[in-house]
């Protein structure tokens, strides 16, 4: 190992310092791939709610491998054996957990790339990296899609615990300014252990667990699902929609290579090719493209991009029921009427759909608290209130999108 | 209006700076009885388990005060009428709101003197200096007491969301740590507004309220109810009953003036002489006699006294069920023998007791949410969970103490 | 005024919430020319050594409209008569006071476009705007212009104490997570105070004044300085001036239209046009042309654009001297040879320059202090020490750059 | 060593936790003479100012030795040797070095106790701690009085980047609220390293280092030498000065066993006597005796006890020239009519002197830099401006307290 490189430290105004363990770490770091999450915002509209939430994919996957590091500190204290490899493999399958995530992160998943899911892309860079490490990923690859025997690995990298959640509750609290997600990942580090090969706390963190999975909750409704970040994204997602259509009807349309790839791909076959092109692409394409498409003849594709460039987004109603059609075909016919466009097109601007929340699963895995006697028992259960159990119930919001009255 | 006290700042490392909003509030500051209150710590044994929870009832009430200011700018915001006598009278109310408090606040509350709360000797302190301020705090006290006809202004004093706790769980996090009760005070205060007379919050802040009420949750089990501290508590509890034992059968004790006042004092009622004595009383003259006690000829008031001094507390047990007697006698037995005292005196070393922790009340008083048609709604029953309900269970534990091994 | 509108506020991790105090402010924050703010980030390309730094100027001038706020409420309780249309035409001069600023901030002033700075630019954004305010910008341009009468005014938007400062060097480093900047803005703002028509401070502020200053000093060397941003701004005017180059030789070249507009532009002067153009311009305008430059037949455009997307940039020296020519060339021999292209175009990969920092300019505008008695002192002087003098030289520093070893 | 032992953690709002590294530092803890530190005030009678500051020396030590921890792991981490007992000493020695601080720590250094200075009291405890632990100090102790070679062991306890600053800025920072003292301890702490036996900075720390220094020439003017808490500071000397006075006159007063003690001793030996009574002298036996002395017949001492018990402090002016026999006589004139007492006695309420402020001592010990090359340079000499190089200088005030208006 270099040395040099073992000191390379990275200034984050969360954890203080971040540094990198290792050499192979850092030229991961170095490579192509893994600059390009500079370009990727980790939360994808939110920013036009939050205006501090400007922060990437990168910093994140940097944050996570810190978090990592306390993790495997805090183990090895408390006698649980991880060999130098592993150590070495949990900080590269954690540093590219997300090296799959498209422009936007979530917004655009499963909208402009469809059939894969972004860990699936994932598994594809580090399969392509491992090529160009010498086999140096193998390891890491098998933890991180849970192939390797030892499964607490893997449920430090994905779980309900892991050290991804532990770091995106705290940074996305920290740059968005919703306090509601400030929780103590390191505390929350400090009292994890492993028993039975599975990923456990002790039970005196019985609180700081309530706390995280409250947390949690809270930043869904408050932030990820908030009603205008939500709108943002579905408007963001119908103007690729819109693009994708005209471009299959022949019109022309200004685009990067990357994204035009994609917006005229019809296979749902993620090969080597959708790959060179995916890592070729980010935020930036799409923006630009908006950019270019507020003048573009269709007068749908150009109102909908300036929509999201000059955040005139809709209105939205957050509601615990379903919309009924009569409510939807109201405000159809308002927009066909106002805009000169067909009914079956309003879709673009009026659209309902639904969100779920669930702090907590307890069905496929779940929380052990590990008592001093070497008991687990689920944290749901062992909660001396209801109020944990209550969480593991999923709850489910409707929303209504239509344009606000100046448009009418 | 005094300008040049007006301009009065106090340095706070929570809001910044707290401002002295008038000359009135100025001068009850300076007064002896509010100065007393420097010396009375706020959050009683906790520092043995919390080094850095030293903070007094003087900064507490002075950053309630500062917290009110806030809400009548919040609510005269929102038209709101609240006049400048009753602005005058809500600072001085939430001032003198502790001033009560005898050593050690909550811990010796109901033991060094029975027979009337803190609150009724904050009554009476504040009509003492009412007397004392020709008559202006006559409306304070009214509001205090609950018998002015603006019901809200009570409420901001004392209720599910007044000043006062608004305060304590933000203070309290933030002096021992315990990162689980900071909440965003101001956020809150920005969301508040009046209903038929009645303190309610915006139905936007059911996110924030919900994680108020679970962050009292937590600090109640976490710190003010932690088990060593509660400890700390029942032992120095027993110190003073066992020195009230020992003077009323007669023997010698060293105390202070006041102090011996309340040791020796059989009446319940609190009249002007008590009070006299009291405005003397601080923890300084407890610490100080529980110093001299050391060296006592009694060896359980000297034990008693060093297990605080020394911080040599009782192991403790914190369960859901009730210890049974033969748990309880089996360390009492051990008790008496090691330390050679008949049985019916071990009850000084080995106890139990129950401690209950209910986040939200929803029978007594609620916490109404306004939504933006003018309806009212339980928060409980608002929220899209059943989690804020479970919160309205009363939970109960039980505790047991007894000496550490090395004591037998 | 719009009620309805008075209540909408931004979170800010900053500050907590930031306020829109009028329908104005409102209306000038959803225009697209303001909304443009959103895609230019605050610090160039500080974020390839900070990754925290993607916050944008859309947020500082959200955060420097907040300050503002605060110091008409200050200077107000002081008896600083501040008329209702003063007051709103501070807040929409501090907003709009860096409309003006284009691609990555300071990074590409005076090499995009030249003969122009941005306020300049900001000038003309704010007066094309007054035209579509009908007018209700005017007063706050003479402010900004500092043609209005009360010079204090245009001290609170622009000067060595303005809102600008305060709010950048504190937002500056909370992304940057370089606590040497974390100022007490708010603390500062309370000890403002106007005597003579100049903006001063009381001088109790004296320390304050000075941990400003230092903090002001320690953000340019640590941050906004750093050797390797300096290094990648560098490589980053050098990318564009290749592309000028190519372009004005008749290479095609991909780029957006309003970035087309400029890189062929050989006017000094900013008109209409310039405007039309620059308006649509932003950082994804530039990132985006590097991205397609990446794969040019010009290997010197394809390696600049490269070393940023990759941060690949080259190693830099930072000395109180100028490196001699003698040392230059040695690098642009080694380049030449290194990358087979002619010395005369080594200057794009070995460059030298030269920066400066002066903490303090007590010469054209200074900090005075104001004594109880009225008495006017500059800061330096009234300090007990001579380092705040000390901090009125300015500071030169000189850096060459040259590509890293792994490039020869 | 005790494994049980090693998991014990102190909630620490500063660093998170505060891990105790084995069983001797754990005894130490627990032993009665080091938890007579949690009565002592870190900070003397600046709470009279800072209502926040009432954090204790008991807490401080514990910081250190976290701080202790980050150090020797950073250093060795450098491939400096530190032995395990080296390291156990470290810890023994940080945790101890202000253990012979008295009540308010420094504000009665000097008068309650004269002829010795808190650390030799330190090194008497050390002392007798040794005999008590089997000779397991001797290490610490000779570290701690330099006698032991490795001189850079000895500058990590004391020293001018020691780990005893290290923590007290920060922490009185913390308490206060006054930000001027928010050094960012742990960063410092990662670039220490040893050059010839001596603790140095590497060369890139040069800005941080120049904050620490200004940090504290700031938190000095601002808080510790903020002119009330210093006319308070003087007024409490005062009380004990007259108590003093009227012992020896023969007059009866009531003080606690070791208060008397100190306020009969004559002698400046300090024997294994005074070490005995000193060790049971905290807080509380002072406030209880002014609390007791309220009601005394001698008008001065009453007079003064009352002054700090119900803060109401003199007027001080600070100033840099020395006042005048004439003004000073002035005042007691004043005193000496209005208080009915003869002018040998007004030295009790009309006082003054000098304190004096120096940032860095380049004279004795200095801050050394090391660069890459390995040559060590002053940073006062290294710094680019002469801002530090004027820190060297110190810097005396003259203060002048005399009663306020309303006791003429």
């Amino acid at each position: 190992m270099n040395t040099r490189k073992k000191l390379t430290l990275f200034n984050d105004p969360i954890y203080g310092f971040i540094t990198i363990p290792n050499a192979l770490v850092f030229d991961l770091i170095e490579h192509t791939y893994f600059q390009r999450l500079r370009r990727i915002t980790q939360m994808g509209m939110s920013y036009l709610v939050f205006p501090g939430a400007h922060h990437t994919r990168f910093h994140h996957a940097l944050g996570c491998m810190h978090l990592m590091q306390k993790a495997v500190q805090v183990l090895r204290y408390k006698d649980i054996v991880i060999s130098k490899e592993e150590e070495e493999a949990l900080y590269v399958a954690i540093l590219l957990h997300d090296i799959g995530h498209g422009p936007f992160s979530h917004a655009l998943e499963h909208s402009l790339v469809t059939g894969v899911d972004h860990e699936q892309i994932s598994l594809q860079f580090m399969e392509a990296l491992n090529k160009n490490f010498n086999e140096r990923l193998t390891l890491a690859i098998s933890i991180f899609n849970d192939s390797y025997p030892r499964k607490f690995l893997h449920q430090l990298v994905s779980g309900q615990l892991d050290m991804d959640r532990l770091d995106y509750l705290k940074r996305d609290s920290f740059y968005t300014g919703a306090s509601e997600g400030n929780i103590n990942s390191e505390r929350l580090i400090s009292m994890l252990n492993v028993a039975n090969d599975q990923l456990v706390v002790e039970s005196k963190a019985i609180y700081s667990v309530e706390k995280f999975l409250v947390a949690r909750r809270l930043m869904y409704w408050s932030v990820y699902l908030h009603k205008t970040g939500l709108a943002a994204e579905q408007v963001l997602i119908r103007v690729l929609q819109r693009a994708k259509e005209l471009i299959a009807q022949g019109d022309s349309l200004q685009a990067s290579e990357p994204l035009m790839f994609f917006l005229k791909r019809e296979s749902e076959v993620f090969d080597q090719t959708a790959l060179k092109h995916f890592a070729r692409l980010d935020d930036h394409d799409i923006i630009q493209a908006l950019k270019g498409w507020c003048d573009h003849s269709d007068s749908i594709l150009c109102k909908l991009s300036n929509m999201i460039l000059d955040r005139d987004l809709p209105k939205v109603k957050l509601k615990n029921k379903k919309p009924t059609s009569a409510q939807v075909d109201k405000h159809k016919e308002k927009v066909s009427k106002a805009l000169g466009i067909p009914m079956d097109q309003t879709h673009y601007f009026v659209f309902e759909g639904q969100v779920t929340n669930r702090a907590y699963r307890n069905d496929t895995q779940n929380i052990n608290l590990l008592s001093k006697n070497g008991k687990l028992t689920d944290v749901a259960g062992a909660s001396d209130q209801l109020n944990l159990k209550a969480l593991t119930r999923e709850v489910t919001k409707h929303y209504l999108c239509y344009p606000k009255g100046k448009h009418y």
